[in-house]
């Protein structure tokens, strides 16, 4: 099977740059001496886990419990659910646990603390840590961590944080202060839940960018990055990997013709309505548009409308496209998280334009 | 089953609220003796159509092949798929009229046109008019359309048009004037091709805003509206329909607390990261927040944030919510078809709490 057999729009992953990208994060944090819980959040798909995988312990990250049953089916028994848990989830958080795969829950307050340790199933959890941004988690210094530990009793497995705000930062730099801000911070309430007599086997810190800028990661004891096994433009942006590292596009058919456009078959749906990049360094609308090969060939001709099916590109006035009717393009998304969700498989490329296989995923909850 | 007893997030729809936006856009149409073909892409439901079918002549509008295949293998026999059609997809719309379905494909192109007149299936089309939007199709006083007519011969079905910039319209005489745009450019489309010697069966026009508000629909055969039947709160906001006439919201658990805010379980994935009420007249964030049984009780409590599977709800300070962990609330969606497109399956309520049944949707493509 070719590229250019296939319906449109689907999800393109090059299996070179996913390996590309594995190898650099595994090889940043080995110089930390870290191991990686992937965040499957973004591939959601065993065969990624299973490349991902490979030289580290074992253990995930998921977002959704639909992820936590998927990857439980397929053999992964070490699953972090690094959602906020409430009550009502751990009947169905038990159910795995009876079937073999540890998941570990996440809480941030004394009442849901005291669900999970009254549990019968003895599910562990993490304490969130607000290291700066504001989501969710209690603070390091606050006396709610200690209350929350309290509750939790021997049921505390450690804490975790994600200093998503780093995502604001637009240097090195700026993304290392808050690395070190978040490693502090989780490190700090470790130390605090050690002194009150409490055993942290986990202390788990680091988003895709803060895991790679970051300058230490001592006290962390494993790392739950993710987008960065894909890769996106708003990634590229802020300097976690190259442009040319992006390993997912959207599969595209011309549509229409018009001086100076080019409507596509993917709109809203198959690239998604995220606009992450419009506070980035360069704004790429919804997307932009590469040739066949998943080469930038055509500048910047960039998504700048999208409709539920349609796509509106922009043609880069210097690059003279001329594509009739039924050609193909690929897409490079804002932000693959969201693109990808829309779509139920990859259609997978070694680099080339032959499909190689075929990648499920585990979209819904 | 029961609302609150839900896992979260999912999709709720409300099939009273339904049933009057189905009766209220067929006797609006009623006044013009015009009939419907309604648009599926947004309900994507086998259920919801047979509901939305009655008295209507049975016909239907989609946006992709997917649905096209759902429909046809649940017995809808006459599908006009309204996104520009490629040479590609041409057998496997010939499939499904194989299969005892007829799909109804759109070309605005001579080298398309001929790809599908030359196609053996015998495959109609109708042309695509631009009355306006600049989106897609030819102008209905361009040469371009009697040369597309041409190609077609045989296989010329009609012609349609979608005004999809009556989304602009901020009151009912603008999108008015808009829907009078959108009838005079394809009703003279629809005379010249006539003048030139074709059959012009299927003079198809409308989207939910200029069907609600056209005040005339002569010339016109069938008007495809389609998120009329859910509503969301970008139509309310330019009054296709009123606040209280959303029948699908998405159903979210509290996984967090702040002062002044909610940390819900429903984020960019399951809400869609669409902004589209950012230009209407009152900026809904990714969402507004509801009580469990539906009822805007929060005043304007609001997702302001979305993450991948967080949303951070600003409580209006007028409306005290002091919600628990694990309580449940209702979202109303700025864009139904966004939002209703991560999730697979409705829990369809008849007004109240109780979980009458659940539909399934027919995603992807």
């Amino acid at each position: 099977m070719k590229l250019v057999d296939l319906p449109t729009p689907c999800l393109v992953l090059d299996r070179v740059i996913l390996q590309r990208n594995i190898d650099r994060m595994a090889g940043a944090l080995r110089r930390h001496g870290v191991p990686l819980r992937p965040h499957m959040k973004t591939a959601k798909s065993i065969d990624v886990a299973r490349l991902v995988l490979e030289g580290q312990p074992g253990g995930i990250t998921v977002s959704t419990m639909a992820e936590a049953e998927y990857f439980a089916a397929h053999g992964i028994s070490d699953i972090l659910y690094a959602v906020g848990i409430t009550p009502q989830k751990l009947d169905r958080v038990a159910a795995l646990d009876g079937a073999g795969a540890e998941i570990i829950v996440v809480v941030d307050e004394p009442d849901t603390a005291a669900a999970v340790a009254a549990h019968p199933a003895g599910i562990r959890a993490l304490i969130e840590i607000d290291t700066g941004e504001g989501r969710a988690g209690v603070t390091p210094d606050s006396p709610e961590l200690i209350v929350v530990a309290g509750r939790l009793g021997a049921r505390l497995a450690g804490v975790m944080t994600h200093a998503g705000h780093s995502y604001a930062g637009r240097s090195h730099e700026e993304i290392a202060r808050v690395a070190e801000g978040e490693r502090r911070g989780v490190a700090q309430a470790a130390q605090r839940l050690r002194d009150a007599g409490y055993a942290v086997p986990i202390v788990s810190m680091g988003s895709s960018p803060t895991a790679v800028h970051a300058g230490s990661l001592a006290d962390v004891t494993e790392v739950p990055a993710g987008v960065n096994m894909f890769g996106d433009l708003f990634q590229a942006e802020i300097g976690t990997h190259a442009q040319a590292d992006i390993a997912v596009t959207v599969l595209a058919s011309v549509i229409g013709r018009r001086p100076g456009r080019l409507l596509l078959d993917a709109g809203g749906l198959a690239l998604s309505k995220d606009r992450s990049t419009e506070t980035a360094p360069k704004d790429f609308g919804f997307g932009l548009v590469l040739d066949l090969a998943g080469q930038p060939v055509h500048g910047d001709t960039i998504i700048r409308r999208a409709y539920q099916e349609h796509g509106v590109a922009e043609i880069d006035p210097a690059h003279n496209i001329e594509l009739p009717v039924g050609a193909k393009v690929r897409i490079a998304p804002n932000h693959t998280c969201m693109t990808a969700a829309a779509h139920d498989r990859y259609f997978v490329v070694d680099g080339g334009l032959e499909v190689t296989a075929v990648w499920r995923r585990a979209n819904g909850w």
